[in-house]
């Protein structure tokens, strides 16, 4: 940590600075400014927090040196993580579509969209049983009964399925019948459910938060990882900002800046990212071009009967298409598809 | 809800729209305009998101007309909602001011923290057992130990007890220790949890996440209030925005703006809102001036040694010294404290 | 400055560094840290920006140490400075409320206006003559015969003259007619306006950029100041947030945080920083309660007929109810009106 | 427009809506919702704003139906518009990549540079002579010496020159020299210049504002091209959010939303849009893939010698790496490069 003292700090009060720093286990070393003090404290400051020194008298401002995550950090694993997905790898050379539709509606309707994104090339099925909805009068999924058709889409495709979970207690019962468990954007901080989610060994898609710096969103996977489940998929869906001509704002550059500190795979949600289905198709191939390990798409046979969300869904046309146009790209920046 | 056509839209798609209006429940009424023409959807629309209309072919904008929260909302009921805490109450014609630390660290801590706010004037102790934290390695809170030291608190002092439940399965013990269950920003859509709390009658305190409108937080209520507790109350705690002089930017325009659509109290919360000691007496007077119904302030005998949040914690002569400056503010905006 | 090394910078990086620190004039001070070492760069550092060293191979982090502006700092000057106006002050004691219509619409329009602000205890009159507007096509302003007219209205009532100036050419002219010049929010960094103004001696209201952070402001008055005008008057007017309940989210913490940095006066907009004539009362009081030395608020004869921002004016009995509510709050946090 | 009545309003508050619609010179048309009424106002709606309405007493709401720009818009013309740059367009087939230093430094620092980005294939050189700073004490370019400066470069090159012009009297000296007139986001709503602009013939390189949405730029362009010149080339170049891993949010959504709204050639700015070199590769590629027209990217020859954004700016190996990269990206979206 930098700790940069007030000017005019008096002697007293930078001497209490130092019995604290030695107290977090830390050493002091005072760097004597022009017009004020500047401590260093030494040592892996990773167990203290700033406010730790913020509240000593005479402390204008505390800046912390490492980043505090630790298992998700490229300086503790430099090699990229890829995670099974059935048969294929998410994270690897290869890039990896997602797709299907926002929420399961029923059973035949679920198997139709498995069928179609499975044969336009998707790697896995996604499909909400449980939908947290802002509206407590809108649908909220089919619950458990939908979760037996995502297995039956499964079986009748092959393709691994991808579903959200919404609390700890729903942990076991979702990692019953889903390959991969989704954590939404409202819950990327709901802490009790990341812990138990560690206690799995399913993948887990992590979606950023709606106001989360990539900080943020590499803590939430920090308490996955540091609860011993080293399998999770990081995903850009948005941030909200002022703009109104999206739902959100897909901020595309978190791609390549979590590259730059993490080893985990990096996804992108181009669905909810813009709330457009026309703008779906330029945002997943702008993902792949900032380096996406993989896409999750929203997808419906019939997207102006959608229950959920049908305004940002591809109908299978479009997603057919969206498929071939997306392979020149991946190949333009060296990957497969 | 009001459903703008493209420009060029066909007769059918037209004709498609108006069978989809009537299929909502709803009445169809065109206006022909010199570009476009847009489509009125009479009757309650509240049953009905956006998206059912947005994916019909030629629709280009769809506007909702009602707010669609109900009970939350002062058209259902116009007069105030005045909630009981302990013998005082939140959201009549006196202000109320919630005060403790961020976190429980002791017994002897926690009663000493109560005894102090309540000689200053507070109506509650506020604390935290179950805390939520952003570093999967920092101090989570004492948990269960936690809720029996504040109900020892409370039984030293006769303040009711303000503490923050995190998961659906929480709020049964939780509300056995408490008085008010408190949801914090980063739970504030965590719908399942909303739903548990609205199966109790224990006062809620709802705080508004980091990125929520105003309209999110009324149906965040109303997940509560139409699962069957009437008793909740609202509270700003500062939004996420650019700027970087606080750790949040407290919105208070929120305050009157509520006020305008919902009959619940609000409160406001200096202390995360701002994140720094020495900004939070001018936005408690400012919360208050503004027509808050309340305050909830962190204060912590030994700041210097708080475990969590120091850097925002009122001590206790800061704190008596702004219980006294609050009184002619309450006065001037014709309210007693 | 404080200057982080990467992890496994090599020793000729860091010997690179060092040369690049003295050759800013500054002194080199190495923390060697358990996973990488930190710079202190020591002496003055504002007349270096972080970019000087973060182009150095090695180097992660680059962070500032002291606010690189001066004269607007408390550290140059620490009592507060009180600017003429007419014949009362901003920034003393006494609150002052600045009010007017948006625009300057007609001689008998700004007069009546003038005398009626003036009567319910206003010290200044507002009024725009040359319009920014968002739009082409709409009214831009009554120009120069709008500057005639509101020095028209200051001869019938005594009151000086606020009016906004929107080009470097334009300060002579606007200079000539009015008594404070208005810097609006986007042209808070025309910084050829900002230096043109800074070469006359009228006041200049600086109105904060919609997504300017506070250091930003200052650096904006700092232009004025450092080109020889003392008489910078800064406004907190809202920024952009994603918020939708108001046209911008006025931000009143940066009054208490704009007092401990800078010695210059605050006013606020509660018009502009709503949008919206039910929320300026309450945003009034608030901001009042905050600490801002005085308010300027839109008020129309008739809002219904104005020809720019009607919806935020108040009408002449709302805004003489207003005055009369404030003064007690001004009172409340030992100020006069 | 279409402008919705509060639950109540009064038949006399419907009838004065009424007549203050027919005074806009449209026609008033209600539907009688259950809960409330709402009007739509048909006509040309452009020319009123929503305000005048907003002000009557009743209105409750007021949503407009017409995108208020016309001559930036598809519906006026649906053709793309392509711009010629000296030998090249912007806006055709071809992408074309600007690039250069941000400020011109020296005489045979700009043509080197010039030299340097002509040989990897950018079609126009870029540099700043005047530089609006944040900070006063900042370098704030060479000014005229630059233009001349940049004239020589293209001489030497044959490369057309781009570079910012601050205010309206700046516009001719700058025009003479300059191929394409820059305006930075800080000016996008510094109306004067935009009509200064108009009043010419060159190029204008029109670049988003921090804090701007797509409509809002759409209309800066419409002041430009409602005084009479044609020639407007948009460019996105980040926005300002609560992100902190970058120096703006780059939100790449705008580009395939501007080409469903307007024919103006639009372009992406990565080194403003992330401030940190290591992203400006990923970044180039992702607009390139949402369908940029072409990208502008600050190259140096030596960055850590750069007076200006070094951190941001590529060296001349990592732009012709990048310019290498960029054209199977260019053809995997059907473009050439």
């Amino acid at each position: 940590m930098i700790i940069v003292m007030r000017k005019g700090a008096t002697k007293e009060q930078c001497i209490a600075l130092e019995e604290r720093i030695r107290e977090a286990g830390l050493e002091p070393h005072v760097i004597h400014g022009t017009e004020r003090n500047v401590y260093g404290a030494v040592g892996d400051e990773r167990v203290i927090t700033e406010q730790f020194f913020e509240v000593c008298e005479g402390v204008e401002r505390v800046m912390p040196i490492l980043a505090p995550y630790k298992l998700a950090s490229v300086e503790v694993k430099p090699e990229k993580t890829a995670i099974q997905l059935g048969s294929s790898l998410i994270g690897g050379q290869r890039i990896g579509i997602i797709a299907g539709p926002c929420s399961v509606e029923s059973r035949a309707g679920i198997i139709e969209a498995a069928q179609m994104v499975k044969e336009a090339g998707a790697i896995a099925l996604r499909g909400g049983a449980y939908k947290p909805r802002t509206n407590p009068y809108a649908f909220q999924g089919l619950q458990e009964e939908g979760l037996e058709y995502l297995a039956e889409a499964r079986e009748a495709t092959g393709l691994p399925v991808v579903t959200e979970v919404l609390s700890p207690e729903g942990v076991e019962i979702v990692a019953k019948f889903a390959d991969v468990l989704q954590v939404g954007a409202r819950n990327m901080q709901n802490f009790l459910l990341l812990k138990a989610l560690g206690n799995t060994q399913k993948p887990v898609l992590l979606k950023r938060g709606m106001s989360a710096t990539i900080q943020e969103l590499l803590f939430a996977a920090e308490y996955i990882l540091s609860a011993g489940n080293p399998n999770v998929i990081l995903c850009e869906r948005g941030i909200r900002t002022f703009e109104d001509h999206t739902r959100n704002t897909l901020s595309l550059s978190s791609i390549p800046a979590l590259r730059e500190r993490t080893h985990l795979p990096v996804l992108a949600d181009p669905s909810h990212g813009t709330g457009h289905a026309s703008l779906v198709g330029p945002m997943s191939k702008a993902a792949i071009a900032a380096g996406a390990d993989g896409l999750i798409i929203e997808v419906h046979p019939h997207p102006e009967k959608a229950l959920v969300d049908g305004a940002q869904s591809l109908n299978p046309q479009q997603f057919i298409q969206l498929m071939k146009e997306l392979k020149p790209l991946a190949q333009a920046v060296g990957r497969e598809m």
